[in-house]
């Protein structure tokens, strides 16, 4: 295991519709086999509805041998569930392994490029 | 009152938390001031749980001279609110303004360029 195998952990807020979820897991799948990415473990998990939890996600990321790991926010807005829930399930694990920095990262709404993603659906 | 005045309406979810509605209020505001863009006119509305809705925002396109408009929903999967809610508000002020053509646009979690935005967002 390399002292620098960082996971990326993309969390979704998960939906009753399995067609929903796996569109957050065709995204992981697109970020995973992008050429020269950082990481080399890169994971999906649902704050509810779906399945891995994010503590599921994060123990899978240690379990494959992380030894850091950044925990996305794929949510458009900073509501309760970036602020509060996910900071929340977060920080459990950090205290059950301390060795391992665990950072999330800004949300997916904080990135101003979004702009031009709507542009480029309706025009 | 120009033939080619078309519209955009970004259609989010809602939140309780104005926080939230008002990063909706944001992205249309950095849409509209965007240089060269094709839409005279750009609002926001919500589909729940916020102001103005769907209805009231394509009220207020018309209102405002739109001889067409394209809704976008600012949504990250095509759940139900994407397949079905959206679509049935759209339809009944279809049946009201039958010169006014109203198109629904693809929604943003279909743009793949979520991909280089998540990753700029993590590295």
């Amino acid at each position: 295991m390399s002292k620098n195998n960082i996971a990326l952990l993309v969390v979704a807020h998960g939906s009753r519709r399995d067609a929903s979820n796996d569109e957050v897991r065709k995204l992981v799948e697109l970020i995973s086999i992008r050429p020269g990415i950082l990481f080399k473990i890169v994971k999906p998990a649902f704050l509810e509805l779906a399945s891995p939890s994010i503590t599921e996600g994060i123990e899978q990321c240690i379990k494959e041998g992380a030894s850091e790991i950044v925990v996305f926010p794929y949510f458009l807005s900073a509501g309760r569930h970036v602020t509060e829930d996910v900071p929340k399930e977060v920080d459990l694990k950090r205290k059950e392994y301390p060795q391992i920095p665990i950072k999330i990262a800004n949300y997916l709404g904080s990135n101003q490029g979004i702009a031009d993603l709507v542009l480029e659906l309706v025009t």
